[in-house]
């Protein structure tokens, strides 16, 4: 029997600069249909953008703790093409396609294996306590900027 | 002391074509930012179509039950512009901004008062069990088209 | 048509001591089974919890903005009797049955119609921001005392 | 870089008959105080429940699809004690203490390195598809059996 330190929650990793993340379908996630209900998507993205911060070695937690600053959801598109059900093994696949001063934008998949369920892009702002937009911390910056060239 | 008869869960109307309902913000709705969580306007948009097909008439639970068919969502684009806090009383205007066959667009925004704080489009396909488009029951069609004209 | 002045969240009422509070139930709430996901109910509860101060002219969010304290949840126990579905509209029944300095014990149960779905109590701690239990404003107490004769 | 096979979601696994299964806080589970919403710990011990019998060889959703039955979560119990933050690791602990023919009594609880967050008791029954309980299939009771000893 493994230990117990081979326990560790979902992690994702980068593959050529695109981060890669893995979910699970839970029964809280799906509806009546049957299916995962639309909304949860998003969560599993953001499950997935966190992530991607962490292996970046950006700590969200304690930028929002210091008062420094939190991001916020400021545009989302999504296209549904096929649900996802109970139990599923989900990916879901982010770029950071856009790197602003103060935002950033995230193009971002869930795929089943070799199909594609949802697609889009989600923008983010870097606002400070009174939710204003701040620049992002230049070191968050240069983490972003050692990923991938970004068509800025 | 009002009766017992004066409770009854929140409930829309349509002005002008455009349906408004009523939605209040509760801490299931926050999250460690203060304000409502990004994924929970999809919550509240959702809500407030359901309530518009209930005021039209449309009774989608008997529609499912009978396995005529359900909507899902194939499509979002949204904006945030201003978050909503804990306790916040907000209104959902929706209106129905295209209807094909087996589609609908429901262009959807979220207020404060007189604060735009979210706007954006959904577009719901109505499916068969086997989740293939098809055709919305005739008398739903008939009810959406006497809301307004509708450019096609 | 009914002036915009009609809109209003759900909204609960004291009678004899006892709350009571409306709820619709949306896809968000249902899961694959067909009926509302067992923590939802928790979900409708804390809802008509809040409502109650709201009644009771308790401001939570105040309190929470000043630093003043915040209610913690710090025990549960729910029997689930017969399941919700969709369209369902509920009341959430909530009574104040204990009252301590910094604590309270809340009876609730939800309802559709005459059947009672689930029963069970809640107990909640007014905690300072380190997370330390505190005496509830003196002004609060004073209000739920006004509620009932209850057994302390 | 590791290869895309090193990407599974979140896997628990038994020792001497107890079940852990590790889960990360993200920003939808907390709300405005900081800290994780209540009701959100019962959908992390749902979760580790479905892997406890996914770990178990049983298939639920193959179960729920064949219409042969579904657990209904009919009691909980739960006591609350520290509370859980954004990005911490937790672990959810879970040991089958009752095994009845149609029922189950979990007990769980949730950990933060040697600190219990929470702790409880959940009942589940097995259902057929008119909610009405039935005996659990025998080659579950069998996988239950072979864990430990069980105090029936």
């Amino acid at each position: 029997m493994p230990s117990q330190s081979a326990l560790h929650p979902a992690s994702g990793q980068f593959e050529n600069g695109e981060h890669r993340f893995p979910v699970r379908v839970y029964f809280e996630d799906t509806d009546l249909s049957g299916v995962v209900y639309h909304a949860n998507y998003l969560r599993y993205m953001e499950r997935a953008r966190s992530d991607m911060l962490r292996q970046l070695g950006i700590d969200q937690r304690a930028a929002q703790e210091a008062g420094e600053g939190v991001y916020a959801v400021t545009d989302i598109a999504l296209r549904y093409r096929a649900p996802a059900r109970l139990d599923d093994d989900l990916t879901v696949r982010s770029q950071l396609t856009q790197l602003g001063a103060a935002r950033c934008v995230i193009t971002q998949s869930v795929w089943r294996e070799d199909t594609e369920l949802t697609r889009g892009s989600v923008t983010v702002a870097f606002l400070d306590s009174t939710g204003r937009p701040r620049r992002q911390p230049a070191d968050w910056i240069d983490r972003f900027s050692r990923l991938a060239p970004i068509p800025s």
